[in-house]
């Protein structure tokens, strides 16, 4: 079915998706922009894409699979936007249910991210484990909400490809804690110069306390990332999404 | 001198730096918090603090070196600060004159910044280059603003030890062009496997289009950072922030 406006109603549920409340409420959450909506329509379920009507036949095919299209003005696209610039295509999607075996745990890399904040490094990660194939992310429950918008669109539609869990991970690491853990401290072995195992998981620390002690007691390899000259005076550390970069590198490289 | 109010011109001139025209007009920049002031003073001329009365003795030696300090009230410094807490401290500093010598630029790596355009990226490359001893940062003039407000505080006081410089990069590189001049695409070299010079420019580019064809000219050496699996379907790209940190990794784990 084609609808021809985006109406008020949808327009203000879209806005209300801005709410952690409100998408926890409808298990629903919002894609801008061609890449993502495409992205995230080959592995998610899709409630509706509002698209403007000169993108239509791009389109066109979601009729057949039984979603929702609504061609919609610019002005219309523009009131249901979280960006500065309308974009010509937004989609509504369902959060999916995501699960993982022990299998997937013991067979790969894994990230834990222990009360990540910001939106861009969150996106950011998200983005980084797609690129080294790192299928699940485990996160703190209070870990920066994947599906917040802000977050969602600086995934670049990464988003579609890593399964993002929120896991109290006190319980998740003792549960776990017979594979190697991995964590970054400053007094951590020299990670050039360290054996990285094919599995395994990779925490990660929030932007300014780092792991908690409460993570911290389950990692079992301590890695640091050498700071150039070894002696000089510098940075106390290096931003969370650029030190996830650099570790998941190194673990790929060595395979 | 120890002045014992903010002023509201004071807050209105610290207020109105968030705008390049001012900062350009008045030479100078804000920062905000104990760390990245604490290590403003130590590299950049300072025009003043304000400070809260109970921070003042940590602050006080600058009174011998003729910098003007105002104490000021918690109401005042949020009034006056750009962050949604209002800091302890907030600094006023000029912008330094930030020179460079062919023999710096022969002698080590540095990065070449072509229209990077979110702060925290920008902030997050700072950060990188100090960690890894990279003192010389070039950018295209359309690259953000260092001195924007939001910039100068994601790099976490990096600002103090890396020198960025805005330049014609197309006179820049030409003038430069018998270095080796790095840069990431996608049907580069494996970076993993390549040779990497203890000297030489990387060329980083814009978040949305990468690395212009002006710029890309002069680039002699093409890296590409490898996804893993090799032939999954993954994300176009990473981060900029990222692909920075793993190539500045590179090059410094093999020294």
């Amino acid at each position: 079915m084609i609808n021809m406006t985006l109406s008020k109603n949808k327009i203000k549920y879209i806005q209300s998706l801005k709410d952690k409340k409100r998408r926890m409420e409808y298990g629903t959450f919002v894609a801008e922009g061609k890449k993502i909506v495409s992205d995230l329509l080959v592995s998610c379920q899709c409630q509706f894409i509002a698209v403007l009507p000169e993108m239509l036949n791009e389109f066109a095919y979601l009729n057949d699979r039984g979603i929702e299209i609504i061609t919609a003005s610019e002005e219309e696209l523009k009131k249901a936007s979280f960006l500065k610039t309308a974009p010509p295509v937004i989609g509504v999607f369902y959060q999916p249910k995501n699960d993982f075996s022990v299998v997937d745990l013991k067979n790969n890399i894994h990230l834990v991210l222990d009360g990540i904040q910001d939106p861009g490094n969150m996106g950011t990660i998200v983005r980084i484990a797609d690129w080294f194939g790192i299928e699940n992310i485990f996160c703190s429950p209070d870990t920066v909400d994947i599906y917040l918008p802000k977050t969602v669109q600086s995934t670049m539609g990464a988003i579609a490809r890593v399964k993002v869990h929120y896991i109290d991970l006190n319980i998740f690491l003792k549960n776990n804690s017979d594979l190697l853990i991995y964590g970054t401290f400053l007094d951590g072995e020299d990670i050039y110069k360290t054996n990285l195992s094919e599995n395994g998981l990779i925490v990660m620390g929030n932007e300014g306390s780092g792991i908690r002690s409460y993570v911290e007691k389950w990692v079992n390899r301590r890695l640091f990332i050498p700071n150039y000259p070894a002696l000089r005076t510098t940075s106390e550390s290096l931003n969370v999404a650029a030190a996830t970069a650099i570790v998941c590198s190194e673990f790929r490289r060595r395979e």
